[in-house]
């Protein structure tokens, strides 16, 4: 399997263009009506949370923080974007936006970070007019980016050290395929089809070949499939993968170390029942000599599939479709919330019995082995919970100050590091693929109730 | 509610960026093989179809072609896009790339149009290596937008006239939620939240207003809804929606009208029993004499619950997270697969009873009261298959020739209009919400046996 270097950093890049249309209508009506009563210049705390893991699921990885600092430093307005919402805002509200940049504070949790029902994830603060602006690109970055890595995590768990290769671009929109190879490698895939995504984001590229290329090898309507292969270890020599599965995979193997050689780098097999198929190309390739040759398999895995072919002997699986659809979650449900209006808590009812108005913070409290026991929210400015014997972590960090990205914010490769390290961090059955409660409480300092399980979280 | 009014033509456009890496990787090492052997120049035809459509639905909606066409216009290799394959490509093959431009054919079928199991949605032909080249952008926009377009037309169906309006930009990527938006007007929706497919694909907008700029309107932790109301009205008129259960909904309902006026265009309820509320409010809103005063509802609304809420007082319908993901089934699972080289069917297994390589065309036959009765595919170069008494319909239209964009391709609005049209042609059965098969039998021409129902079609 080819693998493309890492690329300098001067050539991680991203589009440039504006981000600032990539939202709802209403964000800029809802400006208009504010600007026009003065409630625009109020200050303000919006708070993005998950009221609930999708069905099942047992925690949630973060994913996307790197991707809205970046979106949102592209976020203002030139004449393209002016010329469009000119055709319903009035002119006093064109010309505030013509000067507009974020000039708020944003405090995340950091890429790689779990997060749980009700975890403030994201604490953007500014006038009402600047925070407001942000709720649909935001949401749409956190939505995306987390559901995938968070599928991507249970794969990634379920091949137990395996090699991961995510090639699912086909079964997405063209640039969520890019996002999603980044949520991927963040959550421990090891390399991407992607090519954008080695582009923008640095993610290591990898590849084999489609039984296009071997039905290509075709001479008069008589297959040859030596000759696929041969083409194929000729231009990307004895290390690349060969699709075995075209014809019939015996004679594919056959002759895949036929045109190889036995330092074959590694056999891919894309249909049929991959466990026993695994097996049998096993021993054939052991039976030839190619005992370094590795197997890569592929074709409708999911985080169940790849479990279930633990026992099996394969090097490495490609996951396409299950990957880039979340697995059932394709989004994460997440919501932007005003929380406080120049400093009071507000919220959307008043009936609530125990008010979850008012900026946020949250710590996660382990043990001294580590494992983590809850996470507990509290009020910004009040002292953080007592932890009695427990190590207490702080889980919001500063993103941006003033409207300026903060310098040092953790990259992806650390945002991947961090996920490692959190999972092993979870009690015992926090890892398990099967339908179960968040695996780590999350409460309101100074009640006992978790978020999730009651009336008191909206 | 406030509409954007529609652009002027010269408005709509696109990114002009290379779409040339949102590919995978194997695609252009597939290429430099293929170069190196000179098996790359072979003329070949690949179509695309499904092997079958989502479970339990009866049609599918093409969508995607018009990005198609422009996104193949946009794939060449610039100096950004030819630093990253160099790092992994013989020089050969990147001169090779410097040059590229699409110079093959594509034939389509028209958006707009139904598709079934095993319907060549997409004929692309040419060399090995430009049509190779075009594999996962093409699959990308296909899977994506038609599985958006298919999941949106049962929901206009279920509203059955209804306004529909797509909010779902804040659940998906940000780019997918521009092309989630176009798919959803090509299939009924009557406008979307997403102000970049306003600009890019000229979709009519749409909003009201969230519960933050009601919430925003408190002084000392007093909320005050009549000011919030007053604040919309008076910046966007008393046509404006008005969303009413941020606190209590009936006192509401009589803050709007007391903003407003009888005159009050709309209400919109985003949580609650809809059904209920609705009824409620409408006889609230008559008994203060806003008769014709709409009512909007929102939240996790699908087809089914859209269905439900038929009997109810409901004008319009916002639709957001179902809408993006695809109601279940988030891509279409569409294949892009090599059928010809040189003139000669191939097929990846050779054991098959019945060939299904070859280039094909398709005709749906229909009734002479307009009902579909079937759609038969043919190999291309053979006669039309003889329809009896029935009347045949060419699905396939040129859409790219020699590498130029055919003149006068369907625009958005034709697209829109082709599928209403479709949807009343189905048999009765074909509209049905339940689970069922696909309402319409493709079958190859000279066989009985439906296309997906056998061993016959891989």
């Amino acid at each position: 399997m080819a693998t493309v270097p890492a690329p300098r950093a001067s050539d991680i890049g991203s589009d440039a263009s504006s981000t600032a249309l990539l939202t709802d209508q209403y964000e800029l009506t809802m400006l208009e009506a504010a600007l026009a009563d003065g409630s625009a210049h109020r200050q303000c705390s919006f708070e993005v949370f998950a009221r609930r893991l999708p069905d099942g699921r047992r925690y949630g990885v973060v994913a996307g923080m790197g991707r809205i600092v970046d979106a949102v430093a592209r976020f203002s307005f030139g004449e393209p974007e002016l010329a469009v919402v000119a055709r319903f805002l009035d002119d006093a509200t064109v010309q505030w936006l013509r000067d507009f940049r974020f000039s708020g504070d944003i405090d995340g949790y950091r890429e790689g970070e779990l997060y749980f029902p009700g975890s403030p994830i994201l604490s953007v603060r500014g006038t009402f007019a600047e925070c407001v602006l942000l709720e649909t690109l935001v949401l749409s970055i956190l939505n995306h980016d987390s559901a995938i890595a968070s599928a991507a995590a249970r794969m990634v768990s379920a091949a137990d050290g395996r090699r991961m290769i995510e090639m699912g671009s086909r079964r997405a929109h063209e640039e969520s395929a890019v996002a999603c190879a980044r949520a991927a490698y963040l959550a421990g895939f090891d390399a991407t089809s992607n090519l954008e995504a080695v582009r923008r984001h640095g993610v290591p590229g990898a590849g084999t070949s489609a039984h296009a290329f071997t039905l290509l090898h075709t001479r008069d309507g008589v297959p040859d499939e030596v000759a696929a292969f041969r083409a194929q270890v000729a231009a990307l020599g004895v290390g690349t993968t060969l699709l075995v599965d075209t014809y019939d995979i015996t004679c594919g193997v056959e002759n895949a170390v036929a045109a190889a050689g036995t330092g074959l780098g590694g056999v891919r097999i894309d249909s049929g029942d991959l466990g026993v198929l695994a097996r049998q190309v096993r021993a054939q390739l052991d039976g030839l000599g190619a005992t370094g040759t590795r197997i890569v398999v592929s074709g409708d895995l999911d985080e169940y599939a790849i479990a279930a072919l633990r026992a099996e002997p394969v090097d490495s699986y490609g996951v396409g479709t299950s990957l880039v659809t979340g697995s059932g979650a394709p989004t994460a449900g997440m919501v932007y919330k005003l929380v406080e209006v120049e400093g009071v808590p507000v919220e959307k009812r008043s009936s609530h019995k125990q008010s979850r108005g008012g900026t946020k913070r949250a710590v996660r409290l382990s043990r001294a082995s580590g494992t983590v026991v809850e996470e507990v929210l509290y009020r910004a400015g009040a002292p953080v919970p007592d932890a009695a014997d427990l190590e207490a972590r702080e889980l919001l960090i500063p993103m941006v100050r003033g409207g300026s990205v903060v310098d040092d914010l953790p990259t992806l490769d650390d945002a991947r590091a961090l996920l490692a390290r959190n999972l092993v961090s979870l009690p015992w059955e926090g890892l398990k693929l099967s339908h179960g409660e968040p695996a780590v409480p999350t409460r309101f300092a100074g009640s006992v109730e978790p978020i999730g399980t009651g009336e008191g979280w909206r």
